[in-house]
This record gives C-alpha cells, structure tokens and sequence, in this order.
C-alpha cells in the first residue's frame, strides 16, 4: 500500500475547457493535471457448448437474481480477448476459446462500449464465481427470457442466433431504437 | 467554471485492493471512492471518396508531421459512430457517412482499444482542423507508406485493402506479431 499523503501538493480540481481542447475537463490548477474521463469497454462471450449458451445468475447489484452474460469492465493492459477468458473464468470457472467478434454495442447513456465474441468452452466444467448465485447452460428455448439482466444481453443472444451457422458476418451493432423490447417474455424476434 | 476548493474533505488516495475486488485500485481513505482506471477507445475512419483515402498529416506530438487516419479518444455518452463522425470533422473538416465496422484493434500496452469504421465523404470539401498540418486523398499507390504515424494506421489501411469489395466481412483483429512491420518503405503485404 502506497500512502499518497506526501504527494507534493493537495490537489484542486476546477472544471474548465483546458487549451486546445474542446470540451470541459477536470484540470488540478496546482500542477495542470487534466483528469480526463471517457467510456469504459465491457467485453464478455457468448460461451458455447454444443448449441448451449453459457448463463450466469447475477449474485450482486445491479440485477441481482438475474441472468446475464460473463462480461465485465475491460482492465489495463489487456486485450478484448483477454479480458472476455478472463470473464468467464472469474464469474463461470470457465475455461474459454475465443472464436470471434460478435457484437459492438455503444451504450451512450452510460458511456459504455461493449465488445462481445463468440466462444466455446474448452472444459465442460463450470460453477459460480463470487458474482454469481449461479451458472447454467441453456438451449435456446430454455433461456428464462423473463429474467435476463439487461436488454444488451438480449441483444446479444438474439445476435448469435442470427449468425451461429455463418463462419463470415458483420458484428452486430445496436439494434434500431425500439427493434428489441425490454423486458419480454419469450426469445425476441430476430 | 466550478471551484471545488469547498469539497467536504481533501482526498487523500492509497493503492490497496477494495473489498471483493480483484486488483489494486487508487481508494480515497477519507470517502471510499474507488477512482478506477480502465483502458480509453480511439475511434476513427477509412474515409473513401471513390477509391481514395481521406489521410491527416499530424499537427501536434506525437508524430508530428507523419500521416494519419482521422481517429481520436470516444467522449463520454457518444456512440462509436458518433465519435468517428466528431473526429472526421475536427480533424477533416470532412463530412462522412459511416457505412460499417472495419477493425478492433487491442493496443494493450498502451490500453488502448480501436475501433474503426468504413466510411464515406459526403461532402467533398475537406481542410486541416487545429491539430492537422495538411489533409488529402490519396489512391492506394500514392500513400505516402514511409511517413505514416503509426503501426496501427499500417494495419487498418492493409484490412480496408483486404475487404474493399466485400460487403459482408468479419471486422480486423490484431494482426499476428510481426506480419507488418513498421516502419515501411511501400505497401503493406496483404
């Protein structure tokens, strides 16, 4: 652990458009420090075994109880693919190849870009990581569509049940505004 | 402008692992807020006018005076379309009309992620913004290869040569370490 209590100065923050910028930012008027915030990457799979798809039931908040993907915030120094092995290890136990891109989802409102593959699992063995109450592979009539996390997860299920025959396609980008409701009740038309 | 001299406490930052985290972050002591740092998306374009490649000689470090793709940082709450529009403009002045996904790229040294559109110019006017010294079209043949800024440029110049006629592709990934060197004199092996 590295105290920060003799750092050279105490900063203070103001908000203000630095020089040659565009936008607003929060600049330290004692050293210049521009602290620059920008959208966060989510990446995750759709993880196959056979025709199942690889779930997990959220253990924390936000939508605790719910079933959603293994994705999770991108971190330092990782690659997209890295980040989604890692994923799926953490919230699954699972051990994961990676195939190839999915989806790129941009989630404006919550300045979140999420980058989905699709995968395969590599061991047939998975269980509940920390953030989960549960994991389980799904049929795709078996999804419980009334319980699923977020409407980007639909997005993506209903995007792999497009292309699961295709070895070449474009990545899903979001649907037109309203395409895919949320919640639903049953698999969304494709 | 918004002084913040008046918070309720100066921060005072230690890097320590958070309850029910996986790595160190920086914590404020005093509050508890986790200043997380994640990797930041540059988004840009191939921007075509017939066969032509909109390119910008760089005005600022690094690089200054070598050949780029219009591309920059995502801001908060914009969509990856939307920033590559934003970054043709500033950089171009350059109208585009985004058409689909051309490449992911993982920059994980510098955690850095890419994504990286095909695009067309719907306006053909174009002229240097504040941080290019020129702007222009160039055909394949006429790229200036041996001043171009960046690795990454190299490797999404040869994806969009690769697929140009296509209109159903799978987007550009990292290429294997070492396929296209950088430096180069000339084209790109495809």
């Amino acid at each position: 652990m590295s105290d920060t209590s003799d750092y050279p100065h105490t900063p203070k923050f103001t908000n203000r458009r630095p020089d040659e910028d565009l936008l607003e930012r929060s600049v330290c008027e004692r050293c210049g420090f521009v602290d620059y915030q920008n959208p966060k990457v989510v990446v995750g799979s759709i993880v196959l075994q056979g025709s199942k798809i690889l779930m997990c039931r959220r253990a924390i908040d936000p939508r605790k109880g719910y079933w959603t993907l293994p994705a999770g915030y991108l971190e330092l120094y990782e690659t997209t693919e890295e980040g989604a092995r890692r994923e799926a290890q953490e919230e699954a136990n699972a051990k994961i190849e990676i195939d190839r891109v999915l989806a790129i989802y941009s989630l404006a409102h919550i300045s979140q870009i999420q980058v989905l593959f699709r995968a395969r699992l590599i061991d047939p063995k998975v269980e509940p990581g920390p953030e989960s109450e549960e994991v389980a592979l799904f049929e795709w009539d078996d999804i419980p569509w009334s319980e699923i996390a977020f409407p980007s997860v639909v997005w993506t299920l209903a995007a792999h049940r497009r292309t699961e025959a295709l070895d070449v396609f474009a990545p899903a980008t979001n649907p037109p505004e309203g395409e895919i409701s949320f919640p639903i009740d049953g698999p969304p038309g494709l």
